[in-house]
C-alpha cells in the first residue's frame, strides 16, 4: 500500500513537471510569435505545431490563450523591471534636481525598452481579457511593482503629500511618458527619430517634476 | 448627338449621386458599427446588410474596409475638431498664465470627448494601413490642423522658439495628455474616476505648460 502510494506520488509528480516543462515551452514559443507578428497573429495550432504537441494538449497547461498571453505579459514586465532597475543607480546626491534626473532617466529607458521590444511592449497593452474575466491579482502586483519604483522617487520631491496622491502622480507621470512613446513609435502619425524623441521625454518629465516641486 | 450627349452626362451624375449616397450610408452604418461593438468587429458583410447593398457593390464606392475605416475617422476628428474649438475661447487676456489656461481647457476637451465616444476615438489609433500603403495626405492634413491649434496656443509661450520646434512641443504635449486620457479609459489597470483623471490632466498640462516658459 504505502509503495503504491510512493509510486502514485513519484507518476504525479513526473507529471507535474511535463506540464510545467509545456508550458514553459508554450510561454517561450508565444513570445517569440508575438515578437515576430504581434499579438493579433497568435493561434493555438501554430503554436502546439512549434512545440510539438497536441492542440489540445495546450488547454491542459493554460486554460486558454489569453492566460498565455498573460504569462509572455509576465515576463515581458520581469525584464522591463531589470531594465528600469539598471536606470535607475541611486546616486549619491539628494534633493529634487537629483530626484527628477533619475526619474529621466526612467523614462528614458522606458522609452529604449519599447524601442527594442515594439511588439513585446505593444501587447502588455493592447491584449484585454474576455469580457467579463479580470485581470488576476499576480499579475495585477506585478504592474503595481513597476509603479512602486516611481512611487518611491516621488518620496523626493512630494514628501508632504498622501501615499495616495503620490500614487496617482506616479501614474500621471508614467502615463504621460507612455504618451509619447506609444505616439512616437506609432507609425501613422509620421515618426519621430529615436533622438528626438527622448529630447521630447526628457523636456517632459523635467517639466512635470518642476511643476510637482512648485505646485 | 447633343441631346445624347446630355442624356450620358445626366445618367452619369445621377449614377454619381447614388454612389455618393451608398458611400455616406455605409460611413454612417460603419461608424455605428464601431461605436456600438468597436473597430474588430467590422464586417463588410453586416455592413452590406444594413444599408440594403450586395457585398460587392460596397467595393464599388471604396476600396476596402480600411479606406471605408478613414472615412469614418475623418467624421470622428471632424467632431474632436469642432469640440476643441468650442472648448478653446479666446480670452480677453494674454501672456503665459491665459495661453496655459486656454492649453488646459482643450486638453479637457479632449478627455471628454475621448470618454464620450470611447470606441470612435480609439479606433482613431487603432487602426492601422495594411502593410505598405499609406495613410493619404487628405487624411494626414486633418489630423495636422488639429495640431495647429495647439501650435498657435504654444507661439504665447514660445514666442522665441522656431515653428519646427514649436510643433514637436505640441506634439509632446499632446502625446502627454493622450497618454493620461489612454491609461485612465483603460479598464486593464484600475479605472480611474473622470474627475480625478480631470485633474491629472489639468495638473500635467500646467506642468508642462510652466515648464516651457521657464525652459
Amino acid at each position: 500500500m504505502r509503495k503504491c502510494l510512493n509510486n502514485q506520488t513519484i507518476i504525479e509528480s513526473s507529471t507535474d513537471l511535463r506540464r510545467a516543462r509545456l508550458r514553459d515551452a508554450l510561454v517561450v514559443a508565444a513570445e517569440q510569435a508575438i515578437a515576430r507578428e504581434g499579438l493579433h497573429s497568435l493561434r493555438a495550432r501554430a503554436l502546439a505545431q512549434e512545440v510539438g504537441c497536441a492542440v489540445g494538449a495546450i488547454y491542459n497547461v493554460v486554460k486558454d490563450l489569453d492566460d498565455l498571453v498573460l504569462l509572455v505579459n509576465a515576463r515581458t514586465l520581469a525584464t522591463l523591471e531589470r531594465d528600469l532597475s539598471a536606470a535607475d543607480q541611486a546616486s549619491e546626491r539628494r534633493g529634487p534636481d537629483a530626484a527628477i534626473a533619475r526619474l529621466v532617466r526612467m523614462a528614458l529607458a522606458y522609452l529604449d525598452f519599447a524601442a527594442a521590444h515594439t511588439p513585446r511592449w505593444r501587447t502588455l497593452f493592447e491584449h484585454r481579457m474576455p469580457a467579463g474575466r479580470d485581470v488576476p491579482a499576480w499579475y495585477r502586483e506585478q504592474q503595481q511593482r513597476l509603479f512602486g519604483y516611481v512611487e518611491e522617487l516621488l518620496l523626493e520631491l512630494q514628501a508632504q503629500e498622501s501615499r495616495v496622491r503620490r500614487a496617482l502622480l506616479a501614474r500621471s507621470l508614467f502615463s504621460a511618458v507612455h504618451g509619447l512613446v506609444v505616439l512616437g513609435l506609432e507609425e501613422k502619425l509620421q515618426t519621430i527619430p529615436l533622438p528626438v524623441l527622448r529630447e521630447q521625454v526628457r523636456f517632459v518629465v523635467t517639466a512635470i517634476g518642476r511643476g510637482m516641486v512648485e505646485g
